[in-house]
């Protein structure tokens, strides 16, 4: 382990608590845990020993080797501005942030910032996610490296430019695509039918996507340039905005593989 | 095994060659195999003992007890002007066409849909693909099923309706996801970052959406009605239709969670 042992945690959502939890199992000491979640602090510090601090950051304690602030990107803002630490190391795990944001703060200050969704009640697993870290000196990001080399397999240094690239890529790749499975479920639960029967095509159209590439594993009645189907299913939908992604989606995929076609 | 012995394949794409592939491999007499794709069909019939036949539809063998149809659906249309096969069962494996579609070839006649993507040089877990059979006789439809059970654990008897909404779904499940990730591969690689740091996302993504629900599921800044992020990502993208897909996904989850706390 690095020079970095006690850690304080500001925030306790999905994310908050996964790193409080990470950490604790890796053998960080949680030093504090603030958040205004009352009930979330007190069972996150009965696990760790940490003290508990129920949203005063004037008195968050000043003897932590790192301060990681794991809130929405709002209330970073906000915590900037009440939040003093010195020279203590404060980062934020935001890949939208700029990486100076916690500045105000705190000489030393940086991201780290774990490229995965969270829920609650989801632990996944820690040493597969990307951490990509960025620090205002280099003694910082090395330490701040270790920290994440201790959670994954794959750590990265990477400037604020890179990450905002990686999350735009991210939303397309994990909000977006979650949101097709949505529409999926409602168009198979209007006509009574489980959404439970896409689980080994969508397994694997992802498996085939990152194992073939996504250019290769694409398939279906767009990239046929079956018009006969796409109009069928554009009459069948309803809602106007589903079948505005319909017809969007429909056109990019039939330019995409025709373009091909002539090359 | 149930009365359905002898088996001819009519289409050798990665379906038909699946087809052939695991039916030999349950037990199933491959007949002849009837495709123009000269050396596909070679390698499957020294494979399995089939006869082959390179699309010469008038001289196809009169005596399988089952024909599976497996090529694109405009091929369909053209084969049953061809196909004289009487009262043998003769099934196409669209889930688009008609259940009558082959209803010119034979007196007998049905569907066969596997609920799967399909590529090249893939071999997807046949027990957990979903089949749904329908067919123009009872005791054909029977037949069909013990076929379908006989390659997997999960087979539905469906009737045209459903199976064109079943389509409909996986169209948006899968062809549209895989698009995404299409779109995410280009902006990364744009910035010259590997499309493989997306792989835990996406699984994750995916896990959670079949745990969960994907409405439960959804994270990412359209959700949290951030729009500071949202306006950066769409100066982000340089293209056209990427931008249009980005405000009309970011609306529609903008949208269906604001209703949703408002309820």
């Amino acid at each position: 382990m690095g020079t970095i042992k006690k850690i304080t945690i500001i925030g306790a959502g999905c994310l908050g608590k996964a790193l409080v939890r990470q950490l604790h199992i890796k053998g960080f000491q949680i030093h504090e845990i603030v958040s205004r979640k009352k009930e979330e602090v007190e069972s996150l510090c009965q696990l760790t020993g940490a003290t508990a601090n129920f949203g005063d950051y004037d008195s968050v304690l000043p003897d932590a080797d790192l301060y990681i602030v794991s809130v929405k990107d709002d209330a970073v803002f906000e915590i900037r501005k009440k939040l003093k630490i010195k020279d203590k190391l404060v980062v934020h795990t935001s890949g939208t942030l700029p990486f100076d944001a916690l500045k105000k703060c705190s000489s030393q200050f940086g991201i780290f910032y774990p490229l995965q969704t969270f829920s609650k009640n989801r632990m996944p697993d820690f040493e597969e996610i990307p951490f990509f870290v960025w620090a205002s000196s280099s003694a910082s990001l090395l330490d701040l490296y270790d920290v994440a080399a201790a959670l994954s397999k794959k750590v990265f240094t990477a400037k604020e430019d890179k990450l905002k690239t990686i999350h735009l890529a991210a939303v397309f790749a994990s909000n977006f695509t979650n949101h097709l499975l949505k529409i999926s479920k409602d168009i198979l639960e209007e006509n009574e039918i489980d959404f439970q029967i896409l689980k080994p095509l969508v397994e694997e159209t992802f498996k085939k996507a990152f194992e073939l590439s996504p250019e290769d594993a694409q398939t279906g009645p767009a990239k046929r340039g079956d018009c006969t189907t796409t109009d069928k299913h554009k009459s069948m939908l309803k809602r106007d905005d589903w079948r505005a992604l319909y017809v969007l989606f429909s056109g990019m995929i039939r330019e995409e593989y025709a373009d091909k076609k002539k090359d």
